[in-house]
């Protein structure tokens, strides 16, 4: 049996998110579908994590085992034939036996992005998360990277997103940056929690718009009640960009 | 009774293109809705020209009555809070008494944007037509300016896709390039004719493919036949991204 590793890029807006659920269309279960075809008996995919319905991804990873020989550049190619457009498999290389998309991954890099300009192209309106209201950016630049270092982040989302049981997460960079009319936020840990980081957008917004200060992060964090932090920032503007191994 | 001319773009993939047809989604039938909603009573858009299902607007114009004295940018916010983030409106002015966005229009620009890498990202495949197979792109380099010109162009299109009876019409400039892993058809005109572009498009890809040579275009455009030109181009690739006045 082989193991395979695999690198896809998706988006996430007419996806029921990644992880399969009964009569609904997920990434898995469409990824799942295809290499099943392919090999016959049912292949079982693990993404490095899962992402929520209207989450994209630039490098989300999987990995499988594989019972068919075909050579991973052409089961690449095979799959990206079959696939919806909204999917694509950007690499497929063989994997250690041991290596496991999630429980192998080091750190993973996600990317928010928040359009500031007063129109939002039609074209970009499922990338970003369109905010044309005033916000004070340079607040929320000095409180994102307050959230760097190792905490209990169970203010900003819970255990499960990643079926660990602990709430302790390493955030090794957090910045928030102005990219032409795009507020990005970028944001690399070895991990989070459910929601997390649309939740730290949603604090970040709140102290934009006055509700916090950026000295209010520590004091959110160390409360450990997530009624203390801002509301879930909307998916559209979230990419899962890098996972690290 | 004011006279307004507004810009509107649109992603057209989930409309049934721009006309209103009974029972179906149409960019036309969704802005004039928005409008009489405005109104009261039903208010009539006209657009520039008709775009089909799948075809998007960077600068698709539209001129309209109006009996509510709401100042034209006024509008245009109303408009873009109410409208599917699908279509916005760029910009809405007041127009003399007699302007009319189709017949007083002078020249309209459009581009076809043909993906070549080998991988189309999800986040552009509504946006471009990817074809990773090999194409004489030198060839299709030449063949381009030769629609250029004023001709008889119905062996490239049909009547009715501006409601003028004849099929002549005048092409200022017709160029392909490179832009990064795209291949973009920029053309300027008069007017076309129905699907006119996407069948330079399909005709140009015939000479890339060498089932035709650049110098048959002269040939197909005498012809009057519709047969002798390439087949249509999927409409997933086009924009009209601008019209003159």
């Amino acid at each position: 049996m082989r193991n395979l590793k695999m690198t896809l890029a998706y988006d996430g807006t007419l996806f029921h998110g990644w992880q399969v659920q009964p009569d609904q269309i997920t990434v898995q279960g469409t990824v799942q579908s295809v290499l099943t075809e392919i090999d016959g008996p049912p292949v079982l995919v693990h993404g490095s994590g899962r992402t929520d319905a209207g989450v994209h991804a630039l490098g989300q990873v999987v990995s499988f085992n594989l019972n068919n020989p075909i050579p991973a550049e052409n089961l690449s190619r095979a799959m990206n034939h079959v696939l919806p457009d909204s999917i694509r498999v950007l690499h497929a290389a063989e994997a250690a036996p041991d290596f496991h998309a999630r429980r192998s991954a080091v750190a993973k890099t996600y990317e928010y992005r928040i359009w500031r300009g007063e129109i939002c192209a039609p074209f970009l309106s499922r990338y970003v998360y369109p905010h044309p209201y005033p916000l004070n950016e340079d607040s929320m630049k000095q409180a994102a990277p307050l959230f760097a270092g190792t905490h209990d982040f169970c203010s900003l989302g819970a255990a499960g997103g990643e079926e660990k049981q602990t709430t302790v997460r390493t955030i090794y960079s957090s910045q928030l940056q102005r990219d032409g009319d795009c507020l990005v936020y970028r944001v690399r840990g070895t991990g989070f929690l459910y929601r997390m980081v649309r939740n730290i957008v949603g604090t970040l917004l709140d102290v934009g718009r006055g509700n916090l200060k950026p000295e209010d992060v520590g004091q959110i964090l160390k409360s450990k009640q997530r009624s203390e932090a801002g509301p879930t920032a909307p998916p559209r503007g979230l990419f899962l960009v890098e996972v690290e191994y």
